[in-house]
């Protein structure tokens, strides 16, 4: 890439913010384990779809040693909700999400599940309350089903040069699927970081009046996963804004800047809700069926995108 | 308080503060169950010691809406582990914890023990996998004999706005137990913040270069508490440094701008295996004891605490 025409980002800032990552921990680890999933799911009769689900948000250090921190807001639960969905209509999917974010198959679930859901009886027993028993016994079998019928490879990342690594990886590792391959971008990552070189190496200190910081743009790194690390992927990404008057418009662009196949628009009162699927041939608004308690908007929206996949594998077939 | 000293705090800073903090949801049902539980604790045989215990870190929203914030890095393992020694110390502990950090009794637990400790068998029952059961009966177990024993009151905050409103709540009724009250500030509370009404409402925009921001300081808090909130508890504060150079400077100083009666100095690379506690007589190393694998630094520090609460009750009785 050497563009700088505003569609595609200058190659040095790539690099330099890559060359600035500090490396990433247990990277042979991942790649394996990244290698062996997308293998056992390429040999399965006809080739399985794979989705790269990431969800919940990037922190951004402010010191090497790290005390303090920018993050993004997300609870994670778009990503682990669409994952459970993606599953069920025959995906494999390879869920990036950050540490301590909401888990597929969980969502029912307390804050505390272990400890508001279990009680130890006068035999010191661990049995389930009755009141839990159901959605527990549901989470714990359909997360077992998924992980160990190779249907879900969960990997946890906290800060953004940890999730861009990662990404990265997975990206080259799905190139091989072609347009099998989806991406489902859902997690809030940082738009600012501070680069690892010029960070403070300890604490910074108070007691001097204000502080005043300097935060550089993060590159955006869905145009280099469009055009070098899978090409041929199904590319779905997202826009949470909180002012619904510049969501639609800020989304479309995205749609250009990027050139992926669907941006979805979400505001953050009106998320749970309602999305909006911004693509080149029009808007479409997907919405939770009210009528029925337990629904939520990842259901229409997944089937969605599930079937512009089946559209584009076709397409691209020909 | 009117000094400008530097010794206090001027009260316009403080009230500003508090004027510009969002107002604490569900304020009237924290304060009912903190009354209840001073109550409970007060009617046993001679009045049971009371401790507020702080754990884990507080974040700084940097939009009013928020989708950014800044967060203080914090496990509240410190907290937690502290917790359960100050119960079987027979105190009763109010656990004042950031939402989704360690807590009480679970320390010993992986990170998503619901999928990792349990299974469904055949028979479509739940059961706990042998190689954890013995971890996982403990924590169900003794979680559950401190809440409902009355020994143990766990209140969440996220924002910095929520920690120092509650901690004030907290502190005013505890101000009836005179010196059997006791602070153990271990929580990471952010120095820097965004006052409210100069804060964004909306997602700050990307795009445009670099971010520059400007963040007020959070006034120290702990001053107001020990001369104003619960003049006679016994309050111990925690100095957190990555540079051992400064670190016990640091903490004397604070031990002399607080008026606090130790500060528990810990270096991020060691806190886990060493902490100095520092008080005007002089400063004490506190170790693991490293000849057992399963104790912690916590277990004499609490102990170390407990003794010079007791001696400082009898002082003031006399």
């Amino acid at each position: 890439m050497d563009s700088r025409n505003g569609l595609t980002i200058p190659d040095d800032q790539i690099q330099s913010f890559f060359d600035s990552a500090p490396p990433l921990k247990d990277r042979a680890e991942i790649r394996e384990s990244l290698i062996r999933f997308i293998e056992f799911n390429s040999q399965s009769s006809g080739v399985r779809r794979v989705v790269c689900v990431t969800s919940g948000g990037t922190t951004v250090p402010l010191e090497q040693r790290c005390v303090r921190y920018i993050d993004n807001f997300s609870s994670g639960s778009r990503g682990a909700a669409s994952t459970e969905y993606f599953v069920k209509a025959g995906y494999a999917v390879i869920f990036l999400y950050r540490r301590g974010s909401c888990q597929p198959y969980c969502r029912a679930l307390p804050n505390d599940p272990l400890l508001e859901c279990f009680e130890v009886t006068d035999e010191s027993h661990i049995q389930v309350r009755e009141s839990h028993s159901e959605v527990v016994k549901g989470a714990i079998r359909d997360h077992h089903a998924a992980v160990t019928g190779g249907h879900l490879l969960k990997l946890p990342f906290t800060t953004i040069f940890e999730y861009l690594q990662m990404l990265q990886m997975i990206a080259i590792s799905m190139k091989r699927l072609g347009p099998h391959a989806m991406f489902y971008l859902a997690a809030a990552v940082s738009d600012f970081y501070v680069p690892w070189k010029s960070m403070a190496e300890h604490k910074i200190q108070s007691g001097s009046g204000p502080l005043d910081m300097r935060l550089m743009q993060v590159p955006k790194m869905i145009s280099v996963l469009r055009k070098e690390w899978a090409p041929m992927a199904f590319c779905i990404s997202f826009k949470l804004e909180t002012d619904p008057k510049i969501l639609v418009d800020k989304a479309s662009m995205a749609l250009k800047k990027y050139q992926v196949h669907a941006v979805v628009a979400n505001e953050l009162l009106t998320r749970k809700d309602e999305v909006i699927v911004v693509t080149s041939n029009g808007n479409i608004s997907v919405r939770r069926d009210k009528s029925q308690a337990s629904t939520d908007v990842e259901n229409p929206l997944v089937e969605l995108l599930v079937g512009r996949h089946s559209a584009y594998i076709k397409d691209s077939d020909t």
